[in-house]
């Protein structure tokens, strides 16, 4: 319990019992004494304050017939409500359903682990999905907005759709990927998680079955396990998503949707062949089997323009289309973009509008004004360069260090290692022992509950020095463990 | 039907049925051709594409089979399917519950007419309750992202509860009205709506009763109906909400929250006495009935400064005070706070970071440097003075053309008129009768669904010109349809 300074007045002229009924409610019904809590034995009170124990016995009196404190056998006097506690003691119906159905996961404590330690700034985060700060472009940003323009800011509400220069910038930008569409077929959302979500909304039953890649960064978000849908994984090879594989499950398993990230997959890299594309979108023409494809990387390659997405072969409207800003210029943004059939999209943009009013109309210029200046180009093409270099100092010191305990994939673009350890050590033990020594990673089991043996590192959040000192140590604690 | 401008190609490889049947395919697939559109006669389609009946029934058989087309007695032959119909055809159950609890209201038909026809250009706004965007600081807004700022722009996630900055300035910011907290009781949301819906979402549970003034615009959005929960109305006087009826009501069900707007209420500019507000306060703290006190208009004060919030005398974190830049600054910025108790913001902030990653730091870069310029202060100086002469101009217009017809309070600040109607008039009917002359009201049913003589009239909205013509236009088409 908290210090005792306080005494009650004696030249007040409010009754001693009534000040210390006064002060301890206070500090109950505004949460200082949470539920639960201990009050001290009456003797030790009337010590504290300087009264007769009557006075005690009066106070708490109050206190019990207030429904804030009570006596319990064998625990003595305790807390057991206060102002909030009444509304929030037991979360409501379908919030607590959220909360559970995401502690289904048995790697969600380590989840939780990493979220919470990525805002501890002593660390060094070989885990984070990010770009570096130092990669992401803020002083430009704030050009921006003095630069001539063309287009206005508004700080009023925008269409349902977002901001139409946005739209159409956006349907110029993906001309350049072989995607011919109008404004009409584009929403603009706050960023990938919300897609999938309104996509979770308006779109799926609860119980849907959901394909996606193994390992796959939709394992490590609870988007659809938490509006109750199933996800079953489909293994991949070097060329993609298994199409002999998906088709063997479909056939047992009614699947609503497959998501897929064909372009340097999360966490594997993986970049799908051409062939495969036909083949995938092919097989789910004939079955029918909607798309959800997430181009969160295709920007990001490193020797050459990535494969055309899928989308670019889509003749059928069978493909919902997520792009997004978060990898490239940032997510604090907080700008994506959902391209599909307009009455598709004509739905998740009334689900936005009552769920939320738009997403930010500064953050909408900014985009606007990055895309049609030409500065987007010229920013990724230096994101490449140095995300290149830093893949090459990574391989380069995995060489160094981990030949004798691992393998890898050398990624052709996007920010992940699939690292695969060969030695016997225990993945989510490496993790707390990493932690231990201030360096997080992410373990793959995150990405695929049966996962053993690898870790996905990436390099676009860490420092280069980090990047050195980190890796380095880790490929200590291996072999130290593996003794 | 659309256009049949395309014909098969009689020298392609590919039989004739078979392109058929791709190009119907495709138009059914791609959602042009949507379920329940007739397919023309057999005969018809023949003639269409200038090619035998019999090549028409093997197309139309296959697409028989893929179960995209049926025969139906008397109907002829229609399309019952297409990609994503198979997952669209019925909305998931927590969705279909939202748009059901949202049909209960009587007044919600109007609403969606309000909303469609606010996008439409030609029409004069008498409805909306939001700064022209001639009051809002667009320009402005674009200089202070290059202004000498002591703040780094960051495009990475944010902490939890948002940008450091931005809470240690709304914390400075709210020390100003009598408010003295600290950061880690600030929450940032993305506007008011998100914080109802947060509040929702974590504090409530279903069934729960929330009692608000009548007439409120809590009535007229479908956040807490839509959660389950049902509002309770208790009438106002020219002080405030009645709390003698607040205490009779209490007795009788069990409230888990009191919605209150203190500082001109929505819709009727009632400012509550400081008085009212003491005894207010003083209700619910013995009744332990938490308040959501909604201060989105306190600033916009016309002759002297508003009384203290609620807030500022709340000794015992009874309250959860909301605050948002939508009426002053532009709602485009999606930028609202929400202050209160540690552990409930906590728990707020916890299923913000759940259902959003925080919102735009370009948003909350801009509104640090409003809020630690002096500028907002500055800003609000020039709304006020704009906001009054909006005001008189309207009084002014009223006293014109609407004595004989209707009574209204003369507002202290915000941006509403309550205008009562003394004549046998429809506020329904005059709702549509307005829209085809090309003005938009708000009826005041939306506010209160057993109203049936009052309209808000906002002043905030329409250019000087637009209020003129606007309500005279009105006052004439009244007096017609009360002859």
């Amino acid at each position: 319990m908290s210090n005792y300074e306080w005494k009650p007045t004696r030249t007040s002229p409010i009754p001693l019992h009534q000040q210390i009924y006064e002060y301890m409610k206070e500090k109950i019904m505004n949460g200082e004494w949470t539920i639960g809590t201990k009050i001290p034995p009456q003797r030790t009170l009337a010590k504290i304050f300087k009264v007769n124990r009557s006075t005690i016995i009066i106070a708490l009196d109050e206190l019990v017939a207030d429904g804030l404190i009570k006596s319990k056998v064998g625990r003595g006097t305790i807390v057991i409500n206060n102002t909030w506690s009444i509304i929030t003691s037991t979360p409501p119906p379908d919030w607590k359903s959220y909360v559970r159905s995401g502690t289904h996961h048995p790697n969600q404590e380590v989840i939780q682990h990493i979220n919470k330690e990525e805002f501890s700034s002593n660390i060094i985060r070989l885990s984070t999905g990010e770009l570096s700060p130092e990669l992401l472009p803020s002083e430009k940003t704030k050009e921006i907005f003095l630069q001539g323009s063309k287009h206005t800011l508004s700080l009023s509400y925008t269409e349902p759709k977002g901001n139409i220069h946005l739209r159409v910038a956006i349907c110029d930008y993906l001309k350049s990927k072989g995607i011919g569409i109008t404004p009409d077929s584009v929403l603009i959302v706050s960023g990938g998680l919300q897609a999938l979500q309104l996509i979770s909304l308006g779109l799926l039953h609860r119980g849907s079955t959901i394909f996606h890649e193994t390992p796959s960064y939709l394992t490590s978000v609870n988007v659809f396990q938490s509006a109750g849908m199933n996800l079953f994984g489909v293994p991949m090879d070097k060329k993609g998503i298994r199409i002999d594989v998906l088709r063997r499950l479909k056939r047992h398993h009614h699947g609503a949707l497959l998501y897929t990230i064909p372009s340097f997959q999360n966490p594997t890299s993986v970049l799908m062949t051409d062939n495969r594309r036909k083949q995938l979108l092919d097989f789910c023409s004939k079955e029918r089997l909607p798309i959800i494809e997430d181009d969160a990387y295709g920007d990001l390659w490193f020797q050459q323009p990535v494969l055309k997405p899928l989308k670019a072969i889509d003749r059928q409207g069978l493909i919902l289309y997520m792009g997004s800003m978060s990898k490239t210029l940032g997510p604090g943004l907080r700008i994506g973009w959902l391209v599909g059939p307009e009455p598709v999209i004509d739905r998740l943009s009334d689900i936005k509008m009552q769920t939320d009013y738009g997403s930010s109309t500064l953050s909408q210029f900014a985009v606007t004004e990055w895309l049609t200046s030409g500065l987007y180009e010229e920013h990724l093409y230096h994101i490449r360069k140095k995300l290149k270099k830093r893949r090459d100092l990574t391989i380069q010191i995995l060489e160094n260090f981990f030949s004798d305990v691992a393998t890898w994939n050398i990624p052709e673009g996007g920010f992940y290692i699939w690292l695969k350890l060969n030695v016997e050590v225990s993945i989510v033990k490496l993790f707390h022992n990493a932690l231990k020594e201030g360096i997080l990673i992410n373990p793959g089991n995150i990405y695929d509950r049966n996962d053993a043996n690898h870790l996905r590192i990436s390099y676009s959040y860490a420092t280069e020095a980090q990047l050195e000192a980190g890796l380095k140590k880790l490929a200590l604690l291996i072999k130290k463990m593996n003794k």
